[in-house]
C-alpha cells in the first residue's frame, strides 16, 4: 500500500509548510510549492535506489490520484464562481481582463519566438510562453483581497471579475495549446477551423446542458430518497463535461471547470449548494489540492537559475511589464488612479495554481523534450515557468499589502 | 483519460440502481451491487476487447481509487461510532455480540473443514468461511433501524452496540486473517504469538494515540490559521493508522476504521466534528462508495448457484441459523420475548459493507486460487460469500419489518 504511505508523507510536509507559509503573511499555496520542491529534492536523492519516493513521477497509481485532485480544484474553482455578479462590472473589468491578456499573451508569445531555437515544436512552446504570461489565478486575488478586507470595495471587484475573465480566456486558450500539442505540427488554417469548432461545440455543449438540462436535473435529483444525490449530480456531471473535453481533444481540466460554474445555486437551492461546496472544499483543500501542489513543486529544480539566469530574468520581467502594462494601464486609462491601477495590475499578476496546472499539461505532452538534443533553454523552461509562477504569486500578496492597506478610500 | 469515464459509467449505474432499490424498500447497497453485478456482464462481454471496461480488475489505476473507496468508507463508519454511548448498554449487549460472533465462526469454520478440499490452504480459507458467517454490517442495521424508528428503543440499541461490538471483533479477526493469509502456511504457536502481539501493538498504539495525542492535536490544529486542518489532520491519522496496520501485517481498513473511532466529538468540538462528518459522507456516500461496491458487484458471477448449490444452500442456512441461534437465543436468555429475540438476531445477520471488503481482500491475496487444479467449491467460494452476503443484507430489513413494525412496546 504505497499510495497510502506517499499521501501520508506529502500532506504532513505540505500542511507543515503551509501553515509556516500562512503565519509569514504568504499564500498557503507558497508553502504548498516549498513543502513539495524539498521533497522533489529527497526523491531526486533517492532516484534509482528503492526508496518509496523514488520515481515517483511515473506511477501510475499516484499519477491517478493527482488527476483527481486536478479534477477536484476545477470544479471547486467553478463553483466559486457566480456569473451573475460577474455581470454587473463587466463593463469596467472586461478591457482590463482583455488587455492583462493580450499584452502579456503577446509578449510570452514574442519572447518565444525570438529565443527559443527552430524546430517544429516552436510554435507550440511559444504559444505556451504566451499562455503562461496571460494567465491570472483568481483564487490567490481573491484570497489577498479577502485578507485585506477590501474584496467587496471597487478596486477588489473589478480585480475579481477581470481575473475571472482572464481565466476562463486562458483555459480557452490552452484549449487551443492543447490541441496544438497534441496535433504536434505547426499550425494550418484547417487545424484552427478544428480547434474553433471543437471548443464551439464543446462550450455550446456546456453552456446548453448547464443552462437547461442541470437545473431540470437538480429539481428532479432534491426529490429522490437516495442519499447524497446532489453531491453525486455535481460529481456526474463533472465528469461528464471532463469526458466531453477530452473527447474534444481538450484538457479535463476544462470540462470539470465549466462543470463548477454551471452547478451553481440555482441548481439545487442556496442551501444544499453551500453544504455542497463546503463538502468539495475540505476535501480539496484539506487533502488533495496540497497533494497535488507539492507534486508539482517537486518536479521543480532550480536549474533554471543556474543554466539560463538571463531568459528566467527576462521572463520574470516581461510577465510583470505586462500584466501592469496590459491591465494597470487600461485600469488607469478607465478611470483608476496611478495607484489603484498599479493594484489591479499587480493583483493580475500572480498566476498560481492554473498556471502550474498549464505547465504540468504541457510537461506531460512532452513540449520540453523537442528538439533532440534538447538546447537549455527549452530543457530548463518548465523550471524557469514554476519559478515565475511562484515569484509572481509570492509578489502580488506584498504589492497588494503596501498599495491597498491604510486607504479607506479605495 | 479513462479513470474518468470509467467512474462517469460507474457513478451513473449505481446511483440509478441505488435510487431504485431504495424505492423497493431495498438497502441503497442492494442497489449498487446489482448495478455493478449488471455491469459485470457487460464487462464480463467485452473482456479481449479494446472496450474501455474490460480488463478492469487488473486496472492499477482503477485500483487506487478503489483503494481509497476503502479508506474512506471505514474512516467514516468509524467516525460515526460513539463509544461512550455504547459504554451504556454494554453489559446487555455483550454476550449476545459474543454468541452472535462465535456461533456463526464455529459453524463457518466446522463447514469449511468438512467440506474443503485438503491443501495449506484449507486453514485459511475455512477460517475466512467463519469470519464471513460471523460479520455483522453496522450501517445495514442502522439504516433499517432508523427507517423504522426504532433506533432509539431499547431493542434497537441493543441490536447497534452489540452489531458495533461484532464489528469491533470481526475486524481483529479480520487481522488474524489476512496474517494468516500472508504467512499463507498452517499456523503454528510462534505464528499465534507473532499476530497476537502485531493485533495488540497495533491497538495499544491506536488507543494511545487517539486517547492522547489525538485531542492535544485536535486542540492545536483549531488554533492553526490553516484552512480545513482539522480535516487534513482526520485524513493524516486515517493514513498514519492505516500506514502502521500495513506494517504490522493487517489490512490498512482497520486503520483507517480505529482513526475514525478516535476521532470524535472530543477531538474538534462537537460543530467541526459534525461539518467533518457531512464532509465526508458526501465524498464517501455520494461518490467512493457506490463505485466501489459496483466493483465488487463486477466480481460476481451467479457460477455458484448453477456449480455448487448444495454448498452454496448450506453456507446461506449456517449464516441465517448462526446469527439466530447465536444471538437471538443469547438475546432470549437476556430477558428478550421470543418476537424481540428474533429480531435482534435478524438483525444481526445483515452482512453488507464490511462482508465484501473481507471477501474482497481474500480475493485479491488468492485465497480462492488454491489448490491447483481448484476445485469447484474453492474457484465459486467468492461467489458464494457474495450472494450470501447480498442475501442476507436483503433478508434483514423484510424480517424487521415484518418483527418490529406496529408494535409500540419494543
Amino acid at each position: 500500500m504505497h499510495l497510502l504511505y506517499i499521501l501520508l508523507i506529502l500532506l504532513i510536509v505540505t500542511r507543515t509548510f503551509s501553515e509556516i507559509a500562512v503565519r509569514l503573511k504568504l499564500p498557503a499555496l507558497v508553502g504548498e510549492l516549498v513543502g513539495g520542491i524539498l521533497l522533489g529534492v529527497v526523491v531526486a536523492a533517492a532516484t534509482g535506489s528503492s526508496g518509496i519516493l523514488a520515481n515517483l513521477d511515473t506511477d501510475q497509481t499516484f499519477q491517478s490520484v493527482i488527476d483527481l485532485a486536478v479534477f477536484f480544484l476545477m470544479l471547486l474553482a467553478g463553483i466559486e464562481m457566480r456569473p451573475k455578479d460577474l455581470a454587473k462590472v463587466t463593463g469596467k473589468a472586461a478591457p482590463i481582463a482583455i488587455a492583462g491578456m493580450v499584452v502579456p499573451l503577446a509578449l510570452g508569445f514574442a519572447l518565444g519566438w525570438y529565443w527559443l531555437p527552430d524546430s517544429d515544436w516552436k510554435l507550440a512552446q511559444s504559444l505556451f510562453i504566451g499562455v503562461a504570461l496571460a494567465v491570472t489565478a483568481v483564487p490567490v486575488a481573491v484570497k489577498v483581497l479577502l485578507d485585506l478586507g477590501k474584496l467587496q470595495s471597487k478596486v477588489g471587484q473589478v480585480i475579481v471579475t477581470a481575473a475571472v475573465m482572464d481565466d476562463v480566456i486562458s483555459l480557452v486558450l490552452l484549449a487551443i495549446l492543447t490541441a496544438v500539442i497534441s496535433v504536434n505540427e505547426s499550425i494550418s488554417t484547417a487545424m484552427i477551423a478544428v480547434i474553433g469548432a471543437n471548443v464551439a461545440i464543446f462550450f455550446a455543449i456546456a453552456w446548453a446542458s448547464g443552462r437547461f438540462l442541470l437545473p431540470i436535473a437538480g429539481k428532479y435529483v432534491q426529490k429522490l430518497d437516495m442519499d447524497h444525490a446532489e453531491f453525486s449530480l455535481m460529481i456526474v456531471y463533472g465528469l461528464a463535461l471532463s469526458v466531453l473535453a477530452e473527447l474534444l481533444k481538450m484538457h479535463f481540466l476544462i470540462g470539470a471547470f465549466a462543470a463548477g460554474v454551471f452547478f451553481n445555486r440555482n441548481v439545487v437551492g442556496v442551501k444544499t449548494y453551500d453544504r455542497l461546496r463546503s463538502q468539495t472544499e475540505a476535501l480539496t483543500m484539506g487533502f488533495l489540492a496540497p497533494v497535488f501542489f507539492a507534486s508539482i513543486g517537486m518536479h521543480l529544480s532550480l536549474s533554471a537559475v543556474v543554466e539560463i539566469p538571463v531568459f528566467l530574468l527576462v521572463l520574470l520581467v516581461a510577465a510583470t511589464i505586462g500584466k501592469l502594462a496590459g491591465a494597470g494601464l487600461m485600469a488607469r486609462m478607465g478611470g483608476f488612479s496611478n495607484r489603484q491601477a498599479l493594484a489591479i495590475g499587480a493583483a493580475m499578476n500572480a498566476r498560481g495554481a492554473v498556471e502550474i496546472i498549464i505547465a504540468d499539461i504541457a510537461l506531460r505532452a512532452g513540449l520540453f523534450d523537442h528538439p533532440q538534443p534538447t538546447p537549455p533553454t527549452i530543457e530548463f523552461l518548465f523550471s524557469a515557468i514554476v519559478i515565475m509562477a511562484i515569484v509572481t504569486t509570492l509578489a502580488t500578496p506584498l504589492a497588494l499589502q503596501s498599495l491597498l492597506a491604510d486607504r479607506r478610500e479605495s
